[in-house]
């Protein structure tokens, strides 16, 4: 009884969203809702004693120099495809239904390659800095190592995340994963580039660096000084360890907010110049190509986006109930301020709680109360950051760039939730 | 010479320790610097062409579904050791000194077992929650998840940590890692076990928990109520994925920052109790016996603490010249406040700089420049919460507690710096 009164005057928005304070305020509230509360046949009642199960009945495994995850977790992986007869030219996407909070375990981290993860013996890797500089120099990783660091949580984000799930004409069905898991977040540490470009000393008239990898594509992009002076980094630990191969071991740039590509992996040369270098990297990709047949260049930050993670596809509703809608918010311009959640196709929003901390352009961790009443619903979130900016539907992007583009796609993404609780791409 | 004059204008404490933006406002004065600055050997003036390393001249290897490190990093292992004639009853420690940042990656996350570590098929897993309750109940996993989560980023420290540093009459000659590597830090989400406790419908005499691990030995603690209805969690997810078997696979309690055993891993049953329960892991273990025979016991917050991990014993000087010194710091009391650092043995104290996010309980890099003359040195640091608690030294904790007691030390560390840049563990 205490629940359904409660429940009207917890509403946030319509169809069953509430304030997540219901969670957290209410004694014996959810248990004593019964049948419409958060209980499943999966809570019992105890009656007579808790029996030992056979794992304590024996001694365990003994401790050990690097962990490993359960056997039982083991169907958790990113979802990896190449391109047809290549080795190395595609991508892994981060399984984001699958996991929670705002750290992306380095194993599950998103990788996208260009021709694949080069064997890099650190202690033959040399980074140059050269090109309109007083004295071009090679760093080893001895010296790297000597500068001072700075560590900063952030997420990376491909430009071409989340393409497949709204510029294709019809919905693709896939995990949320599959959809959107070209974006992870992780602790990064390393040396600030500003540093190492005092070092060199560069020209009054430089005004952009080229970053090259040492992958057999060299992939290479152009950055502007005004950001490579700003908050670049030389990173070269991720989550506490040395970064790991598929993120540009033994050192990758880092360029907080850029799309993902212009954080150039394996990274061996940094080439100081007066204007962008147009390579292949940035000119036959990584362009976004407008209805007219122009294309935009350098495009750099990622825009303001948000996903719900759960429920989505695959992890559908075991029938009507009390839920807690769980996402996650990015945004290449800050911080996220806000993120507004609707469970009836936008038609009413609710605001979600953020997760502490909220960090400036690392993954938020947002959440909300549903209570599902088990008709066919929509549900989608959209994000706004501290610049103001707000996330837009898939509408309003397609009416203003045409479908033809690639990059840079951050609409809002609607799930459909049929009348058995089966979650699916929609365009609502 | 711009170099020179600045470090005098920078200096905040005797022998050498200098202001961290002595790193960030200099253009060329490192460099400058010449053979007393930050250079050695390992950089070199760039002459010729780059020539294309034997990696660039292959395609890499492809993408994957979990990733794994660098093969030239298998070198960083946790320090294991278990008690004689024993397979799980033992520990494993954090190589502190080859980490940066503030989260630990899982793989190198402390251990410390009394039996082993179960292998706990989750689908088989429940926690029961009994004794002074309305309604006894049992939680399976499936249960567990539809629950609202929180996420935090907390350490999680062994009350047993830093015993060997600083209460051995001689000095442990050890790494880093070895002395103090029993604390972690990670991202932990679970299900606050406030809400837990109210589906069960607490009794109001009651005034403890007794929380109990599934590994053989049935590892036990108490906990008052006041903490379990704050901030205690069970934990699900560490670092974004689920908790690994070594931290509790599938749930273990976690109560932000009290003693580490409290935290009690693979977690089967909570029973609400008027009284703490005596358990032979709270009356044989896990109390502070003192030098008149008596013993403390429940002393559950860990107390602020710090530690220099650059330069600490293996990681030495390469000769004389500018560094950066890296640290940690936690409490149990909050967050960090303030950072000191000397380099003459605590003749002299200049601040650190604080790596951002400074988060409650939770790991706090700090970092601070260091022009190291050649002679011999004794650097140590020493950690402010914002309670106000200051760590204390090694001889006041020994006036006050004795030697006898093995839990909860504390004490400043000093790592003693010789001619030849070798560290060593000193009582300075």
């Amino acid at each position: 009884m205490k629940f359904k009164s409660n429940k009207i005057e917890e509403q946030v928005a319509d169809n069953g969203l509430l304030h997540r304070r219901i969670f957290l305020s209410n004694a014996g509230a959810l248990l004593g809702a019964g049948a419409s509360g958060i209980l499943s046949g999966s809570i019992a009642h105890a009656q007579g004693a808790q029996s030992r199960p056979p794992w304590m009945r024996v001694p365990g495994k003994g401790v050990g120099g690097y962990g490993a995850r359960a056997r039982f977790e083991d169907h958790v992986q990113r979802s990896a495809g190449s391109a047809p007869g290549t080795t190395g030219a595609g991508a892994s996407r981060t399984p984001l239904e699958h996991l929670e909070g705002i750290i992306t375990p380095s194993s599950l981290h998103f990788e996208r390659h260009h021709s694949g993860i080069p064997e890099i013996d650190p202690n033959e890797h040399r980074l140059l800095i050269h090109g309109l500089v007083e004295r071009p120099l090679f760093f080893d990783m001895n010296s790297l190592t000597r500068y001072p660091m700075v560590s900063k949580i952030h997420f990376i984000e491909c430009s071409g995340n989340s393409r497949v799930s709204g510029l294709i004409p019809e919905p693709v069905q896939q995990s949320c994963g599959v959809l959107h898991g070209l974006v992870s977040c992780s602790e990064w540490t390393g040396v600030p580039l500003s540093i190492l470009l005092d070092e060199v000393g560069v020209d009054p008239d430089a005004g952009w660096i080229l970053a090259e990898g040492s992958d057999s594509a060299a992939m290479s992009r152009s950055v502007p000084m005004s950001k490579a002076m700003d908050d670049a980094m030389i990173a070269i630990y991720q989550n506490g360890e040395k970064l790991r191969p598929d993120n540009g071991y033994p050192i990758r740039l880092f360029l907080p907010g850029y799309e993902g590509n212009t954080s150039v992996k394996w990274l061996r040369r940094i080439k100081v110049t007066a204007e962008p270098t147009m390579t292949k990297d940035e000119t036959s990709k990584y362009t976004d190509l407008l209805d007219d047949g122009t294309s935009l260049m350098f495009t750099f930050p990622m825009e303001v986006k948000s996903v719900i993670t759960s429920p989505s596809p695959g992890l559908d509703l075991e029938g009507p109930g009390l839920y807690e809608i769980s996402g996650i918010a990015w945004s290449g311009g800050g911080r996220i301020s806000k993120v507004e959640v609707s469970a009836d196709g936008g038609l009413s929003w609710g605001e979600a709680e953020l997760s502490a901390p909220v960090l400036d352009r690392a993954l938020t961790r947002f959440r909300m109360a549903w209570q599902w009443n088990g008709a066919p619903a929509v549900i989608m979130s959209r994000a706004i950051d501290e610049t103001g900016a707000i996330q837009p539907t898939r509408d309003s992007i397609i009416a203003a760039k045409g479908m033809k583009f690639a990059y840079h796609y951050n609409g809002i993404q609607a799930w459909g939730i049929d009348a058995n609780g089966r979650a699916v791409n929609t365009y609502a």
